[in-house]
């Protein structure tokens, strides 16, 4: 593919900007990376990894100059980076995030960047673990995995098709919907069970019982919760700015559970096969766990 | 080790029962192994695999002669196989079962079993799969598992000691508590879980945009609903013999997810992350899931 970037920035260089970094580099799809992000310690670790080439004193020094900007940041803090390197985007330049809801970052975006906007292609990987930080990202992360770009009407068409590019270069299946489809599908593929695994564990640390919950926590358990121990401030910004979507799940599965409770206090047998063989059917449509990674 | 079953006779040889007698012969802990179930096709199969050496055509002829008795069959089920099989046990065999919930097993077993209630041995394997059958059983499905036992006053101490053998020659780690405990531990750290899960899926699949959900399931999604792929046969039932454990723990998790609720509406950054970071805290402290086990 002659799919390359000459300069790239990364701001926040994590488990995703780190991981797409790594697999840029691996497929020979770009000339340099620079990276910004809040601490210094995890910056210099991208350094001494080589994730990134070096490091910048802010995020407008890193995005000056480059041809290709990842905005890899928490969305509760996507406003505010967008409106810090409007200034010093190149004209030439597109910008890209990685956020898990797409509605409010656009929103954002097109407050902060006036008339740059057209060269913002909003985005949003389905990869990721429950790890944080730079030294958790891995050049495979990408690898057959679904990126989703909900583009609007004003969004440059050579910026969507670049970011496609650039993408589908570090390895993944990429596709497009409106920001609206997409917060609506992911508040119920990841957004509430994130929220399901957080109360549950909290759940449990609060009973006095909780260490032999844990000592007898099986396979199961440990799949069912291991979003729990996904970073919380990326987590309560998903919740909050997908706070629509994820309530209206929420009082459904309620709804729902209140429906279960019932049918275990009647022992309604008849019910609760039909109930259980419904989701086996079609959760073993959805074929087994062959990967390690999360969202 | 010089633990030896000299015939063992597993009553369901399926994912558990399949997986204990492959166990048990790798480690040459046994000599004949003798099956009984349901369905021909599946104990044909078990011959064929050479999990075991024959298949009898019913429970009782499948005990007669064993020093060993393992009942591997959905709880609903045990009362019935206990007194099926009770006249036609040794004066020496040990009997043992693989049941989830406790409590109504040794119930059931004191009403089937009258005076050979002494040498059964409530026993609970936290290991499995989302899959069943004998097809999908192996050798090292307990190894560093563990498997608690829940004897009772009445309960022959040298019973005990054989079945605690038997099991640490597959390879368990053994444990002992009452069957309410176990009932009331289970229920947080295995049964909710699998009742949330089957719920979360059975929502999806009434959806009208189910398609379009498990097509962005990313690996949180798959991890978090893998055991709705359990069977729906011992879940119901485990459901149903755990109600009054599981009900209480249903309730208060419906109140957590009231408060969940609540404070996204009210858009409660703070007690968001509070939440969520305890909650992540407690999960790192259980570690990875290095297994492919469930339960």
């Amino acid at each position: 593919m002659n799919y390359r970037i000459e300069r790239l920035a990364i701001i926040g260089v994590g488990l995703i900007g780190g991981s797409l970094a790594r697999a840029l580099r691996a497929q020979g799809s770009v000339g340099e990376i620079v990276g910004y992000g809040r601490t210094l310690e995890n910056l210099s670790e991208a350094v001494r990894l080589g994730v990134i080439d070096g490091a910048e004193n802010s995020a407008s020094a890193a995005v000056r100059g480059s041809d290709m900007v990842v905005v890899a940041v928490p969305i509760g803090s996507m406003g505010q980076v967008l409106e810090e390197i409007r200034d010093a985007l190149s004209p030439t330049a597109v910008v890209t995030d990685v956020g898990s809801v797409k509605a409010p970052v656009v929103t954002d975006a097109r407050a902060a960047l006036g008339t740059r906007f057209r060269d913002f292609v909003p985005g949003h990987p389905i990869a990721g673990t429950e790890r944080s930080g730079v030294t958790a990202s891995f050049a495979e992360l990408f690898a057959r995995r679904r990126v989703i770009l909900t583009p609007n009407p004003d969004t440059d068409l050579a910026a969507v098709a670049q970011v496609r590019a650039m993408w589908t270069a570090a390895g993944a299946d990429v596709k497009t919907m409106t920001a609206a489809e997409h917060d609506h599908v992911l508040a119920a593929s990841s957004h509430l069970p994130h929220a399901l695994a957080y109360a549950l564990v909290d759940m449990f640390v609060r009973l006095d019982e909780h260490r032999a919950i844990f000592d007898c926590a099986g396979g199961g358990f440990r799949d069912f919760t291991r979003i729990a121990a996904s970073d919380p401030t990326m987590w309560r910004d998903i919740f909050l700015a997908n706070r629509v979507e994820l309530l209206a799940l929420l009082g459904q599965y309620q709804d729902d559970l209140r429906g279960l409770a019932e049918a275990i206090e009647r022992g309604d047998s008849q019910w609760l096969w039909d109930t259980c063989a419904r989701a086996q059917r079609a959760r073993e449509q959805l074929g087994a766990v062959d990967e390690s990674g999360g969202d």
